[in-house]
C-alpha cells in the first residue's frame, strides 16, 4: 500500500509508492529504457492486457473490455495511488502521514495507434473531454477524495512510458499543495480588488495583445507574462468559471477546437516536443467561487530543471512569452 | 538585459533572459547537444578562455588569469542576471517586473580535469567551501541583493553543460520563493512549538535511527521523511545555525568530510547519477533567527517530473527513504 507523507516544512505531500519500489540497483543511472515487447496494449484488439476498464465510450449492447470503443478508461498498472481502504490518518512526532488511497486512471484516448491527440479530429476531442468530466464527476462522489487531477504527458522527457496518446487523472485524498497556493494567491487578490485574478489575466492579455496565441468566441490562449518555460501556454475560458467537471456542452465543443489548435501550433513549429498538460480546478469539496477560475497549462519539456530552480522556484527562461506569442500566432495549422 | 517577471498568482519570480534568446528554431526538439570543440575552459592553462576571473585561491604573487590556483571564480559566460545597474522596479496593471540584476558566478573546483568534487582530498574540499563563503560575503555587501544560492548541477540530466566539476552562485534580488516557504513553514512551527524544525527534525531522526546516512559530530546526513526523489540526501549541521556564509573555520574541515563521503556513496552505488546540489540559507537581509537552519539538499536526478508532479506539487518516490538510507549507510567509501 502505497504511504503519503507530509513534508513538515512547505507542507508538501510525497507518496511513496512502495509498491513500486524496487532495488536500489535498478537506478543505476543511465536509466536503461526497456525496450517494450509485444503489441501497444493501448491499443484496440489487446484490451485483455489492460486492467479491467473503469469505463468507456462505446456503442450501446457492446461487451465491456472488447472492441468498438472510442475512449477508453481503465485503472493504471503501475498505481501510485490505491483505491480501496481507509486514509488511517496519523502521525509520529512532527511526522504526518496517510495511506496512499486515492485513484489513478488511464485515459485511452483513441483505439488506432496515434502519438498525438492533435491527429484526432475535433469531434473526437470532444469525447475525450466527456471523458474527463464524467469520470470527475463520478470520483467526486467519493467522500474519501477531494481533488482530481488531469493530466497527459507526452514524450519520454515528459514522464511518458507509452506513445500510444493518452491522458491519466489522479485523485487525491488532500488539496495538492499547488492548487493551495493557486487559490491563496487568488483570494488574496479578490480580497483587494474584488475580482478574479484570472479574469484580470484575460483582461489585461487580451488589451496587450502581445501575449495572445488564440483569442476564439469562448476560450484564449496566452503565452503567461511570466512564462516559466520556453512556449509554455495557457488555456482559459473566458466566462468565469471554477470547477472543470460542470463544463456545460456548448463549450466542449469550442475546448476540443482550440486544444486541437495549440497541439497542432506547438508540435509544427517545435517538432513534436515532448510536453506535460495539466488542467487546475477547484478541488471537489469547495463550491463554486468568485476568485478561482479553471485553467489548462501546457508546458513543452524543451529545456532542463537544474539546481537553481529547485532551489529557489525561480525558472530561467531564454524566450520571452510574447516572441513565443508571436511565433506561434504564425504557425498555420 | 534580462527581466525579472512576477507571475501574480503564485508571486513566483522568472528570470526572462532575453540575452539567451534563441530562435525558436533552436528548440525543435530533440535539443541538439552541440559537442564541444577544443579544451575545456575550466582546466588550469585554459584561463584565457573564460571571462576574467572574479576572485581565486592561489598562492600569492602569482599573478590573476594566470596558472597555479586551487580553486577559481569566473562570471558565467551566459549569465541569467546581470550585475551592473538599477533594479528600475515597475508595473504595468496585474503585472510586475524588474531588471534582472544580480550575480551568476561559476566555481571552478579544481585546475584539473575531474568530473566529480568526491575525486578530491578532504583537504581541497575545504577549500570550495571557503570559496563560497567569501564568495556570499561579497555579494552580501552589495544592497541590492538578498539572497545567494550556491548549487552543483552534476550530469546531462541535471542541467550541466561542462562535465568538469564545478559549482555555480546565483544572487539574486528577492528573495526566492522556496525560500520564503520554508522561512514561513519553519515560523509557524517555531510561533507553535517554540522551537526551530530543523532542529526537530535531527532530534527526531537521531532518535528514529532508519533515515540516517551520517551521523558525525558536527554533521548529520538523512534521508529526508518525505523524500521526493529516491536517494534524496540533506546534510544538516546539528547546532542552529541561520548564514552558511558565517560558518567558522572549525565546522569547514567536518563539513567537507561529510559531502565528500555523501558524494562518494551517490556514485559508488549509483553509477555516478546526475545531480543537482543546493545550499539553502537565511537571505542577506536577514538577521540570526530561531527558527531557520541552513542546509544542504542533495537530490539525484534518476526520475523523470511529469505532469502529475507539476500539476499538484506531490511528488512520487519509489523508494521509501528508510531503504534509501540503510542502503547508503552500507556503502563502503
Amino acid at each position: 500500500m502505497p504511504e503519503l507523507r507530509k513534508e513538515p516544512i512547505l507542507g508538501r505531500w510525497v507518496i511513496i509508492a512502495s509498491e513500486r519500489a524496487k532495488r536500489p540497483d535498478d537506478f543505476k543511472s543511465p536509466v536503461p529504457k526497456s525496450p517494450r515487447a509485444g503489441p501497444c496494449p493501448f491499443c484496440e484488439g489487446q484490451e485483455a492486457t489492460t486492467p479491467p476498464e473503469i469505463y468507456a465510450l462505446r456503442p450501446n449492447g457492446l461487451p465491456k473490455d472488447g472492441k468498438g470503443w472510442d475512449v477508453r478508461v481503465v485503472p493504471n498498472k503501475f498505481p501510485a495511488l490505491m483505491i480501496e481502504g481507509n486514509l488511517e490518518k496519523r502521525g509520529k512526532g512532527i511526522y504526518d502521514q496517510m495511506r496512499g488511497i486515492g485513484a489513478h486512471e488511464v485515459i485511452i484516448e483513441t483505439p488506432q495507434h496515434l502519438l498525438s491527440v492533435a491527429a484526432l479530429p475535433t469531434e473526437h476531442i470532444q469525447k475525450i473531454i466527456q471523458v474527463y468530466k464524467d469520470r470527475l464527476l463520478d470520483l467526486k462522489k467519493d467522500a474519501r477524495l477531494v481533488f482530481g487531477l488531469v493530466f497527459k504527458n507526452v514524450g519520454d522527457a515528459a514522464g511518458a512510458s507509452l506513445e500510444h496518446t493518452h491522458s491519466q487523472l489522479v485523485a487525491t485524498p488532500v488539496t495538492p499543495i499547488r492548487i493551495e497556493q493557486e487559490m491563496k494567491g487568488c483570494k488574496t487578490f479578490f480580497n483587494h480588488r474584488g475580482r478574479c485574478l484570472f479574469c484580470d489575466i484575460i483582461m489585461q492579455d487580451i488589451e496587450d495583445e502581445q501575449r495572445i496565441v488564440i483569442n476564439d468566441e469562448h476560450f484564449i490562449a496566452i503565452s503567461p507574462f511570466a512564462s516559466r518555460f520556453p512556449f509554455e501556454t495557457w488555456i482559459l475560458p473566458k466566462q468565469h468559471l471554477t470547477h472543470f467537471e460542470n463544463i456545460t456542452s456548448h463549450l466542449i465543443a469550442p475546448l476540443a477546437d482550440i486544444l486541437r489548435k495549440v497541439f497542432s501550433k506547438l508540435e509544427k513549429s517545435l517538432n513534436n516536443p515532448p510536453y506535460n498538460m495539466l488542467i487546475h480546478t477547484t478541488p471537489f469539496n469547495l463550491e463554486e467561487s468568485e476568485y478561482y477560475h479553471w485553467h489548462i497549462e501546457i508546458i513543452p519539456r524543451i529545456t532542463r530543471v537544474a539546481g537553481f530552480e529547485w532551489g529557489t522556484g525561480f525558472y530561467i527562461n531564454p524566450v520571452p512569452p510574447e516572441n513565443a506569442a508571436a511565433f506561434l500566432r504564425e504557425v498555420v495549422v
